[in-house]
């Protein structure tokens, strides 16, 4: 493979699906060149990025001139392309079927939910100046918390993981956007034993990816702490 | 195969991935039976519904005992597992990667924003028995239109189905998303040239079973009509 074919991935660590993305490459050790893209800094609305991303988000893949967004199709993508181990991401119908339905309902749960706690925590403060409205804040954690009950009482009723009795990439996305609140202090599974414990398993599973990938994250709730 | 085993789904054809799942169970000729949950009496929180699905949604697929919800979930296992034409859900890593990809954007966005009109034109006044807040209108139409933009110039910007040259199980998700403000009297599609090309390249590739799933919806604007 010639060095212009490495596969690339543009990403913000800061970014939840980002991480997963970073998560399964490093795990997997598919061979790929990151390509920071500083969300902060404004960075997905430059010309160049525009052109690669119209809708300037990250994660982004190019594999050879393929250019492909959305995190969850990148993951999925990434075990088919590089035949990564089967448990990431099952061939078998009925449990593929569980992981593909894992990530259908992550979209409108898991996803918006824990990332409206990190917004109206972190971001919107950072942006405002202002602290957040503690009214809304509660709200959007009751919400989390109705995510978290489902969480637990349906898809790990049963069962180690999301999908099942190995880790899959349905884990990682998950996982990444529940850690996202860490960075205003907020442990959302600090009451949670039974989420902590899955939480236990990924990072085991995944090993020294997890922390790798979430090190800038740590280092913001750090400085937040520092100043507080 | 014996008569209990035969492919069952649980639908309500006024809800929109419902309407996905029945056309594609009538294109591809999948023997099933459609059990219908009638959501305006509230029949997907009878015990006997809550038990098959907790989170008390349709659609649910059973199939020789395997309980499968999620519509796009349903969609990608029906292809699969029942050897459905491969454009549906193309094996080909980057024609599949195409239609995750589009699946992933569509819960964020075609399918929150064509439903909120629905909701905030149809069923808020059946509810309320108010006309709804037409600032809060606007405002829903307006995002609505942001992704019909987005349809428009990035997934149909070079081709004529949203993942490539043949219809997928994408097409379906979003179209019938996007016929939902029908049963408002609302075409959203009126001054969308692009867009209602699409929609008869859509209609053709799956024939009769497209009015067959619409016809709810068709009954339900037709008595809107006549009450006006």
């Amino acid at each position: 493979m010639s060095a212009g074919r490495v596969l690339e991935v543009y990403l913000d660590l800061l970014s939840q699906p980002c991480r997963a993305v970073h998560i399964l490459l490093n795990c997997t050790r598919i061979p790929h060149r990151v390509r920071t893209v500083a969300l902060r800094k404004g960075e997905q609305r430059t010309p160049e990025f525009t052109q690669l991303n119209p809708m300037q988000k990250v994660p982004v893949l190019v594999d050879d001139g393929f250019v492909l967004t959305e995190s969850d199709a990148i993951l999925k993508y990434l075990v088919t392309k590089y035949h990564a181990p089967q448990h990431w991401y099952p061939r078998q119908p009925e449990r593929r079927a569980r992981v593909d339905e894992y990530t259908a309902w992550h979209h409108s749960n898991t996803r918006p939910h824990a990332a409206r706690v990190f917004i109206l925590e972190v971001l919107v403060p950072a942006q405002t100046g202002s602290p957040v409205d503690g009214v809304v804040l509660q709200r959007a954690v009751a919400q989390l918390d109705d995510t978290l009950d489902k969480l637990e009482s349906m898809f790990l009723r049963r069962q180690p993981f999301l999908c099942g009795d190995d880790v899959s990439l349905a884990d990682l996305l998950a996982l990444c956007e529940l850690m996202q609140p860490l960075g205003g202090d907020r442990d959302v599974l600090q009451n949670r034993p039974q989420l902590q414990r899955w939480r236990s398993r990924v990072q085991s599973a995944v090993s020294d990816a997890f922390d790798h990938a979430h090190s800038v994250l740590y280092a913001l709730r750090d400085r937040r702490k520092a100043k507080l």
